[in-house]
C-alpha cells in the first residue's frame, strides 16, 4: 500500500567484529551507504562505547539511517528509514551488508505512515494554506 | 525470546499538527521521553524542513529515539530502540503519544538481535579479551 515512508530493519549477524568496533569504519560505511542511496545528508553523529560498540545516526533529508554494533557478538542492528521516490534504500542495505562482511543478513521491510486506507498516493510533502489533520 | 534490543515502531495518526510542526516542541517531547524512560542522553539533533516537518534523533547510551513529522497529515513516525534492562521504552511511548495529543496511535514491538536460537540470555555488553563472532 502507499505509505509515506519505507523502513528497512536490517539484522547483521556474523559480521567482521574488527569493523564493527572501529568508529571511523562504521561511520564511513553508513555515510557512504546514504550517499549511494542518493540521500541528502543533514547530520552525522557517531559514538563509541566502553568496552566497545558503536552507535550512530545519519539524518538525511529523506529520514535517517541508524546503527548499533555489538562486536562481541559479531552483530549490528541497522535501520534505513526513507521517504520519497528518489532514494534507493535497497542500495544502502546491500552496501552495508557487504561492507561489514556480513555472512548472515536479514531484512524486514515495514511501510511507515499508511495514511489513507483507500490506498491513495499522497505526496511526501504538500503545502496547504492551513494545516489539516487527515482522518 | 531474549534479544539485545527492543524496538518500538510507533505510528501516530491524528496528532495536533501545531505541535508536529514546531521544532522546539518536538525536540522537547523526544528529550523528555528519553529522560522519563530512564535513558542516558548522548546527543540530540533536530532539523526543520521546508515547507514544514521535523526530523530528529536522540542518541542514548541504550540506543536511540527518532521522529519524523508530517504536520500536513497530522502524522508522525517514531522509533524507540532500547537495550538493557534499566530503560523503560513503554514509558517513552506513552509520554510521546500523549504529548502529541495523538488520537490514533499504534505500536509494533520488534525484538532486535536475537543472537541465540537457544533463547540464552546474553549480557548487553560483555568484555572478552579477544573478540569472537557468535555462530
Amino acid at each position: 500500500m502507499y505509505a509515506l515512508g519505507t523502513h528497512l530493519l536490517i539484522e547483521l549477524k556474523n559480521c567482521n567484529p574488527e569493523i564493527l568496533k572501529d568508529l571511523e569504519s562504521v561511520k564511513n560505511i553508513l555515510v557512504d551507504a546514504a550517499k549511494k542511496a542518493n540521500a541528502t545528508i543533514i547530520s552525522v553523529n557517531f559514538h563509541e562505547f566502553n568496552p566497545f560498540g558503536i552507535s550512530g545516526v545519519v539524518v538525511i533529508a529523506e529520514s535517517h539511517l541508524t546503527i548499533h554494533t555489538w562486536p562481541e557478538y559479531g552483530f549490528a542492528a541497522v535501520d534505513v528509514f526513507t521517504c520519497g521516490e528518489t532514494i534507493k534504500p535497497e542500495i544502502a542495505a546491500q552496501y552495508i551488508i557487504e561492507a561489514f562482511e556480513c555472512k548472515v543478513p536479514s531484512i524486514v521491510e515495514m511501510k511507515r505512515g499508511i495514511i489513507s486506507h483507500r490506498n491513495e498516493k499522497l505526496p511526501h510533502k504538500v503545502c496547504h494554506e492551513e494545516l489539516q489533520v487527515v482522518y
